[in-house]
């Protein structure tokens, strides 16, 4: 396990992983920040879309980096798989974010309500968070303290999405009076919550990667 | 393989795992008997959700726990992760029981139909049968027959939950007037069916360990 | 690594395993090909839809001789986890769309949009896509690029599913006057979409074993 820890791909010889899972979480950051812009704005629906779906495109291009990089680098099989796992799941909430805003495009809701925009600002908020685990990784055997901290803190906002949820569908089969808003509604709403989860399932993946190596 | 295996971690010098696994398979009983009881009874609705929301959380912590005794113990890399995987799918199907017992709260839906109560009672057949495998996993190495069995009832459990939800999904777009109704009880049944779904997932999980180790 | 490549096992000591993931490819064709004809036909579609369960369940049967196999082999755990998923994600595809027929069946809404026939023949030319690349596995230690290329046409495919599932969404609700065959018709579409990304998946498992064992 020393011989062969994640740390060890991270020295000198193989720098070249942590600044693409960097720029990777970077791109989550960057896309999460303009759903937040497209939940809260109510304007330039269609240029904002048409960022987060640039975001998208420059994740698949960097998780493909990745595997190219895995590919030619000799190091052992585990270690590959915990970065591809990582990569692939970052590339999964930025999917998941994608998603949330084509909605809106795709759905043109009357009005956007307020539970999405606060489960967008939550997003946001979780994107930093794992940003910061991720630039901790360099520092993984020397303390996972700060890692730990990072994930517990995304766990709790992934809570408080789920009550901004539960409130949002509770109030929208209340008050919305037309059925085609509802189910577009609801929709959006799980959508922006399912890419809460998807952070978070990054931060658990994150907390097995520190069983196996801090 | 013979040095290395899921046994030789559950001999009385590891033997902290497999209580806790059995507590987590516990806890998916108990959520699952409550979960029965909120499909069938009518009424106690709110008590029963935060019984279940209490055993959700206690789900949560375990799986803490387990996380926390897979860091301070040595054992190899491999079976850290058999052990983390399982108990991390247990953990997902009690929140997926979770999130169909909430929906009874958040979507108060006029009336409960038949095919709900009988998912309910199929998942809570279904999370014994996995507490009855889980139980077998110390005697792994000498018999896996018993698990093997359990897993195939599972199966069988998770079969017949597909032909209830059809009917049920059937029945609801023939028979429900309300459009809003549909919409709330085609998601339960949905969450119902994804419970089971979730219990035939560790199954599968449990049979994969089995090939590992057996 | 070289001794513990998944090539290895593929060796005449151990044929079993590519003859039986060859299969499962197959059957994945064959379920796609009857998923296309229910999409087009507009008849026979009881028949159809039974034709397609039994494709899942031989599916099921063959996922399952692979455990057995994989039981009774003795080869390291590791290749075994790599044949073990890939059965499994192709398990996951069949069922999926299993489920896109079945919602034929299941809602029998009153027409089938052009998104859903599009939908279905994309996801036919995918799983031939995947069965390309499985049937290529034998050679993968001489040559991936020939499996690098039908997992990036897979890729392509599914991008093409997005653009036909924006669509029909979008034309759905705009179009289609009925709240009830709105709900219908946007799950079936869904599902469609979710079948051409399970085959993506197992594209992407593809690559993963390409980094571990070309």
């Amino acid at each position: 396990m020393k011989i062969n820890s994640i740390f060890s791909n991270f020295t000198p010889k193989d720098t070249k992983f942590i600044p693409l899972l960097k720029e990777t979480a970077s791109i989550l950051v960057e896309a999460s920040i303009l759903l937040e812009m497209l939940y809260t704005s109510g304007k330039r629906h269609k240029e904002l879309c048409q960022q987060i779906k640039a975001e998208e495109i420059k994740g698949d291009k960097v998780t493909g980096r990745i595997s190219k990089a895995l590919n030619e680098t000799f190091i052992t099989p585990f270690d590959r798989e915990d970065i591809h796992a990582l990569a692939d799941e970052m590339d999964n909430a930025i999917d998941c974010i994608n998603r949330s805003a084509q909605k809106v495009l795709l759905y043109s809701p009357e009005n956007i309500p307020k539970s999405t925009v606060k489960l967008a600002g939550i997003i946001r908020k979780a994107a930093e968070c794992l940003q910061d685990a991720v630039n901790e990784l360099p520092k993984l055997k020397k303390n996972d303290q700060q890692i730990r901290k990072c994930c517990k803190e995304i766990k709790k906002l992934e809570e408080a999405a789920d009550d901004v949820y539960e409130d949002g569908i509770m109030i929208l089969f209340k008050e919305e009076k037309s059925i085609i808003e509802v189910i577009k509604l609801k929709e959006m709403i799980q959508e922006l919550e399912m890419s809460v989860n998807k952070i978070n399932s990054i931060g658990k993946l994150l907390k097995t990667i520190i069983v196996k190596y801090a």
